[in-house]
């Protein structure tokens, strides 16, 4: 969990996923498709040149796949499967073929559990390059290395510079970088796999691209993995100002619903559909109601920051839970690379 | 961190210190000091049966011990030192003899870095009793047991039962129990420790005493030392919503300073005097800037709950903190527990 | 990993399981069965009271089951299986009916890899009890409770002592006691599963019966689980000496056998039937060679002692395959334990 | 803990330090000197030209800090003093400035304790090259990088060439590399700090070059620093047959002696000067008591290799020590290399 958009002092990685891609859907250059397997919803976005200058966002391919739990078997089994079939959707949009060699980054700071999902993928990973020189492996599988560069703040050497320089000697057809995310909303956390060709980046127009992990930078096809599993102080304030806002729409809007009354409390309005209504907004928050979400985050920054507090929110079971995501992505990236692989 | 106080479906331990101490300090039945060592604060309250009905806290002693960093050497040893000498004196203030068997119990979750004070500290403590029947003991050594119960939703077992059970067993002559605490500030996080001869216990009206590490319920002394690792959702939102009033406040009162001016965004104003202005909160924030701080946790409350969010609030370096924390809880344990220990 | 046979000031726990049985099955009260599940080998035995005696190992149920791997996913399904299975006979031999509630233990030092093997089972628990009393719990599930009481040398506390008081605590109706065992064997380390109702307990003869985790102490039936995941060093040097016997001989029979020849070094003697010949051994090792087995290692242990090197042989890969067997042991009990459980 | 002696295809590093110095002492072209401080001893030897080629080591120095505990905190700190002062010395024979950066490398695997050394200490790097550019360090600071570049097994890539590959990229002065060793001798384990600047090499003979990391193959001075941890299977047999030797010699010699016959069992023979008599040997042991120790280890290896065991025999307490030991050594280099660092 490197962070890379520079917002003043403090920093964090955007998610790779498309925002709001519902209503981004007639804009020219974008293409995007939602579709649901059981639970599971799957969005594939394609950005465009023409797209990519009107959302902000690099060109390239962008898959989301969204689950409720990874922690049963059944569901984590089966949110495997759909990432080994997206995965594999995705090598082969970038043309990588079955015997090309892939290098394995998992990014982030093993000694730090929401973190460490990168470092705890990397565990999985079936490394196979030293076998074939031994001759030990045969047909079904591919030449796969794997590296842990571990974080700036540990080694004091930048980290693309550090996969920049392993790629140099071992000179791998192209790169899968897991990491973990900072979600730039709660209720995605340790909930999304997002999936991306274009790489991790930093947003536009801050100008330190010497520290992109993507083609551009490193020559040869990399594709990202992450999972947010952590969100950081400013979005949980904002968030739940939002949720606030809704909420009281919710209860408004049925408070003569003598059914609903019944069932304050325990109803989740956050699945229902609520109209947001502006005046009551203003009502309810004053000043603040009046602001546009961007500019409430950017007052809970200013407001946090003197404070010194380098806070991060994650759910409790985090431990647990990025342990299994890192099952899903790690044995998931085995089978997406070697045919022969089931489970490991 | 085990939950405690009941609150609807939602639990939270209390700090083990007490709030606000300046403004209790006429309050009779309660004496309370507070003096400074370098920077290292100090406040002792003493909660007689009198004070205790006025503010719903136990009778009793309670200890803080308050301090800006653990991770350097030098600063550690300086908190180490004083909490030896402060758990000394609670154990004199306890009429615990030098020659006194003792059980420290390391409550928490090692799997989970923030609740894991408890189990790390066990990991420091110098066991001794094992070597007693051996009479490999000599002067300046008491007997000390250790004890790992794990927590509730891994066992099964509620954990007061187990100690219980254990001191049936082992018959020690009081108890340490040292454990993680969810804090209902974020200023304190990592950087208080707690201590108290009151037992950790669940709000009052709430009669589930049942759970309760006290001496009432287990028969001997009992020592809780706490330090508060984590806060909740709840009150990140509520302290940043606070915060805001501060900072609105406090810009107003400066907005002619041109020095202050100048030094917008690096002023910590959480440190000043600020006076709130009631009319500009609820200007500012509306119906919610008119609501009592406990109101506006309620409403938080109430809008996060049925989301189904469990999330915690941790600094980001909370591995590397919690280690530091547990080196000086532990060895402080054994420094004040045996005469002839220095450091291990 | 305790140690409970006292040899000397040097102590080790036996395997649970019966060595040599093919040798034993001629002997009166002992009834004992072999059989191949491809290739997993399970052996069960039946020690009655007349074979006790003859064979110094207490009266009950002993199963072994006997593997090669279990770090491949399909292998560890398998043994995984037939565990449940077994596990599922030993129950029903108890008599232990399946709403009857269950303690597991997992003895053992989380903090050394070969001896972890208890701790980390019981991560993978299933624990229902405190469930129970939400009536969060339907059909199907048993109450189970699980429990790490930690190491003496970490506690000071005897571990049977703690485990008899929680159970007098919880009152579960059995307990299932997982734990690391040191073997007196090479080739079985990480490849052996052994169960037994007789309980963990010490050899014969040593009188300090208190620290036996048995049925008899502890009032319930108590099924012990063990794998050997340690050699001691007196085991590898008395196995060495012996295989150089059998390597020797080996090689001397098969000398005119051209295709051996070629073959040196790579053929695994071990698995051959092999006659070792006593004149030869004599020759080979001279006064050593001429002693027994045990008065072998009586010697080397002699040697070893006063040096007071406190030494484990352990396969390099163990922390790897400890946790694969964490698995296996752990979802098998669920498993076993449970109707209505698959997989976690 | 890479392998890198080829003994044909079992492969293990040898120590870093040179053994039986006392018996090289008269060889021209080897300069020795051993000292004490209290009970730590330390040899420095220098290998020139000429002695390069009669001991078949390479030239260079060689310092061996030799203790008996580091689990204590005084002699923790004490052995600490020493290694400092011996490090900063072998810098300065190096030639190596105060202002100059250095990469520090932990060799080994994380995951398996005895091997864990080199990632361990560097959790203990002071490291500083990042805060450079941010003008964030004063004086008595040197830049200082550091790395773990995880094992082969489970990277794919040659360690050595991921280093070459770092060093290309971020241009340090020198490197540190830390390891742990298997070690040749028992009586070693975890009780020696070895030191060369002659790098971590492969025995001489077998011209796997290519995997060296020293000052030859990376251009810049490399200093290895090397604790042994483990000792294969192959030393522990071989160690124990001669112990056996020497055991039976001693109390053969010591037969008509009646104090020691009262003390049999608990007198360190290994301590004392024990002449071996050839002819008992060869009573005692046969064939195999004529053999030299090195045709005694081959024996032993061409026993074990076809059975398949890959066995590492290592103290009980491993996990307690090696984490000292890496505080020894990881706040060691930080004193060595930074002049304002005290300890962290």
């Amino acid at each position: 969990m490197e962070k890379e958009i520079d917002l003043g002092k403090y920093t964090l990685r955007t998610d790779l996923a498309i925002d709001h891609i519902s209503e981004n859907i007639d804009i020219p250059g974008i293409k995007s498709t939602t579709y649901l397997e059981d639970d599971i919803k799957i969005t594939t976005v394609l950005v465009e040149e023409e797209g990519s200058l009107k959302i902000d966002k690099k060109k390239g391919n962008y898959i989301t796949i969204e689950f409720s739990d990874v922690t049963d078997y059944t569901n984590r089994e089966h949110v495997k499967e759909v990432f080994v079939e997206k995965l594999k959707e995705l090598l082969s949009l970038c043309k990588i073929g079955e015997d090309q060699s892939c290098l394995v980054v998992g990014l982030g700071n093993d000694r730090s559990t929401p973190d460490a999902l990168g470092p705890l993928t990397v565990e999985q990973i079936l490394v196979t390059s030293h076998l074939f020189s031994f001759h030990e492996i045969h047909e079904g599988f591919r030449k796969v290395y794997a590296f842990t560069p571990g974080v700036m703040g540990k080694t004091g050497i930048e980290t693309s510079d550090m996969i920049q320089s392993i790629i140099s000697s071992i000179k791998p057809d192209f790169v899968l970088v897991v990491d973990s995310l900072a979600s730039q909303s709660v209720d995605r956390v340790n909930k999304t796999i997002q999936m991306t060709n274009t790489g991790i980046h930093p947003g536009s127009g801050i100008g330190n691209t010497r520290k992109e992990i993507s083609q551009e930078i490193l020559g040869i096809p990399v594709i990202a993995i992450g999972v947010p599993t952590v969100v950081d102080a400013v979005t949980i304030v904002s968030d739940t100002i939002h949720y606030m806002y809704k909420h009281f729409s919710y209860t408004k809007a049925n408070l003569n619903n003598p059914m609903n009354r019944l069932l304050t409390g325990s109803v989740n309005y956050l699945k229902k559909d609520v109209l947001i209504d502006e005046e009551e907004k203003k009502k309810l928050f004053g000043m603040v109601g009046s602001l546009e979400e961007e500019e409430v985050r950017k007052l809970i920054f200013e407001v946090l920051t003197p404070i010194g507090y380098n806070l991060m929110v994650t759910p409790k079971e985090v431990d647990f839970v990025v342990s299994k995501l890192s099952d899903v992505i790690g044995n998931g990236i085995n089978r997406a690379l070697h045919k022969n692989v089931e489970n490991l």
